[in-house]
């Protein structure tokens, strides 16, 4: 059979990954797919320098070239929002299908470059975008397709996940932690997006859509990040027998859309629990085959790289096949895609880890829980810890209350005098 | 788009499951696919009660019936040997895709079977024949084509897992709980192929020769059950810092292949070792994308049965898109599918965990590290367990040695009249 050519966008981290896998393990892949897969041109302002070699001789100038006729299947790991928009729209106009790991992109336009791809009937392929070298989204669209998926919980964000776990085993604040994440390279430069949330949400926008047959965006995911976790928190949490994670949940409830990105109490007997460092996982409750739970490294560049290049393999068999759109691109056929009201979070009922910092006074509890009380808040129990300084840590953790009723109440006590440094409000995961 | 039909034989357990989730997922299935699959024609001896209204009026008494003009898949859900290989071998020179369950015969007779599909044009899904709900043989084939597999380590019998999961949780012996897995119907009345580990060399003879590209069969895979297992053992692997598994290993070194199936010591910080009760686990390490875990219900009707129907739609695309084979039967095609050399137990090399029963006299220690020492085998710790009867345990952990070597040192110490029962060998997988 014909070789099926490929036109690459980025040679950054990922795309030097991809680079290597389809030199090293060419022969694999050729033997799999019963025909080549062939690097023919690249554009990218840089090279890492480990690939350079291997990019001589195929480089071009202009992104444009990657539409020619003797390309088949185009990536774009270039990141970012208007070029790689503009650039992946072009590439559908010009017929060819297109691979990405742009989780930004895709949690924002990801319905009108589906809806692109769907009228010029090529295909995109997306699996690095959520989780790197973990095939959620194959098991999504292909594996669990006899069911109705339920929920899913996710831990989508390793440099989130590797902060929490160092914390929690040097005994360090997130500060020190995140800087020594960034020295490793564990972490951006400017870390915002993960350290907030928004990676995840980006992340548990995707898979939410395509799980349920919504067309759900960022705009819609409720993120809190997890900066203000302190080493306090970690330790409570395990007394009380949790791991404080930075969690993506997505659910559907009675035709409605929860999904949200915050630090969550995780049982320390969930399988979510145990996922420490970078690792990322995703666990998914279906109405058929129950719990499964996929595991792996989240990101990184040759993971992330491999889910790429398995993507173009898939893609490629469709182009052999002439079966462009064999799954539907969100795993739904598009006049199916609907957007059904999202949850909003104050409707939501839960437990909850609440530290304030309070005077070490007395009666500083009576007026809390007088407060917490007055709206509907009922204490399972309460730690005051003696620090010896001005202010001490009250920790409450409540019965299962209304997202609202806790918000009206910390918007009272916070107006009390007694209130000295930020609140700290942790939902505990407890299904 | 004309609807895929589908003939099914056997409605066991499985099948039950099978013929409930066509008709109560039919409306997410067919919106999934574009078209309907209708379950048209049905063969089987018992049918569970809870389905048999859903199949009256399209039983049929002989199941040639179901090589039909107008059945396009065939399910075979009967098991066993014979019977079902000669089903399946009709259906296929039928020219009709098969979707089964059955890990023993693919075990047995894989090469044969997929060699006559790949003749007749068809497909063959056997999703389900491996850990259930988990879809690992779709992460093999496809999620991580773009890689080299170098290593599978798996729990992938539930019954075996929950029993020491209960060993441990309960404090009790083997015979107790598995009677009490047995009343519960976790266990079959003859436990035989689960607690021998034949059921799990099944799986990693399917799983590791469409990870390697090799016809790997039952008969190359080294079994040992946990039958011996006792809880004395469960709690010393404890304080060692490991966890007791049933587990599978299949790895490709220096072009040959070890494959085996044996009670483990599990590192604690291993994803495996965290895998409880009745779930499975398959840790996948990969050139390219590192580690990935799946972990789900490896057996039960509707987990198995949900990947039973992910097969069928798979192979109804293949029909509606005129695309058979469109991935590899094994994963590589017939023509790259070998038969490596299979590594000899005895030629590997790692830590041992061994328990003797013996004299409680002076001078029995001596013994037995003499003749350890006399075999190079070098003692990393012992323990001598002074129970106040005749005999008593005597653990010893050993420094990596050759399994050669441990047999050697337990054939000559097993002459000494100092033992007084059967010795427990179990492997540590310190990796």
């Amino acid at each position: 059979m014909k070789q099926v050519n490929i036109g690459l966008l980025g040679v950054g981290t990922v795309g030097s990954g991809v680079v290597k896998i389809l030199n090293d393990n060419a022969e694999i892949i050729k033997k799999r797919l019963g025909f080549e897969l062939k690097l023919k041109k690249v554009c990218s302002k840089i090279v890492h320098d480990d690939v350079k070699h291997l990019v001589d001789g195929i480089m071009v100038d202009s992104y444009e070239e990657l539409f020619d006729d003797d390309i088949d299947i185009v990536i774009e790991l270039v990141g970012g929002y208007d070029f790689a928009k503009n650039f992946m729209l072009d590439a559908i106009s010009n017929k060819k299908s297109v691979v990405t790991a742009n989780k930004a992109l895709l949690a924002r336009h990801g319905y009108e470059i589906f809806s692109r791809a769907f009228e010029n009937k090529v295909d995109v392929g997306y699996e690095a975008a959520v989780a790197g070298g973990i095939p959620i989204i194959k098991a999504i669209k292909e594996s669990l397709s006899a069911n109705n998926i339920q929920c899913i919980k996710a831990i989508v964000n390793g440099t989130c996940n590797y902060i929490l776990t160092e914390m929690e085993r040097k005994q360090a604040g997130f500060n020190d932690v995140l800087k020594d994440a960034q020295e490793k390279g564990f972490a951006e430069a400017d870390p915002t997006f993960d350290v907030d949330g928004i990676d995840s949400a980006h992340k548990m926008a995707i898979s939410s859509s395509i799980s349920f047959g919504d067309n759900i965006t960022e705009k819609d995911v409720f993120t809190e990040g997890v900066r203000d976790i302190s080493l306090l928190d970690i330790k409570y949490a395990s007394e009380f027998g949790y791991k404080i994670k930075l969690l993506g949940i997505a659910r559907l409830i009675d035709d409605k859309i929860d999904v949200r990105v915050h630090p969550t109490m995780v049982k320390k007997d969930d399988a979510l629990a145990s996922i420490e460092g970078e690792y990322n996982a995703i666990k998914v409750k279906c109405d058929m085959a129950d719990d499964t739970v996929y595991v792996g490294k989240g990101a990184g560049s040759l993971p992330t790289a491999s889910a790429v290049v398995a993507d173009v393999m898939d893609i490629a068999r469709n182009i052999r096949h002439s079966s462009p759109l064999r799954i539907p691109l969100m795993s739904f056929p598009f006049n199916y895609v609907r957007k059904r009201n999202i949850i909003d979070i104050n409707e939501l009922e839960m437990d909850y880890y609440i530290r304030f910092s309070v005077d070490d006074s007395v009666g500083v509890l009576s007026k809390i829980s007088g407060i917490l009380g007055n709206n509907n808040i009922s204490i399972k129990s309460v730690i005051q810890l003696n620090k010896g300084e001005d202010w001490v840590p009250l920790i409450v953790l409540t019965h299962k209350a209304k997202e609202k009723n806790i918000q009206n109440a910390l918007h009272e006590i916070h107006k009390l005098d007694i209130i000295k440094d930020k609140t700290l409000l942790i939902r505990i995961d407890d299904e």
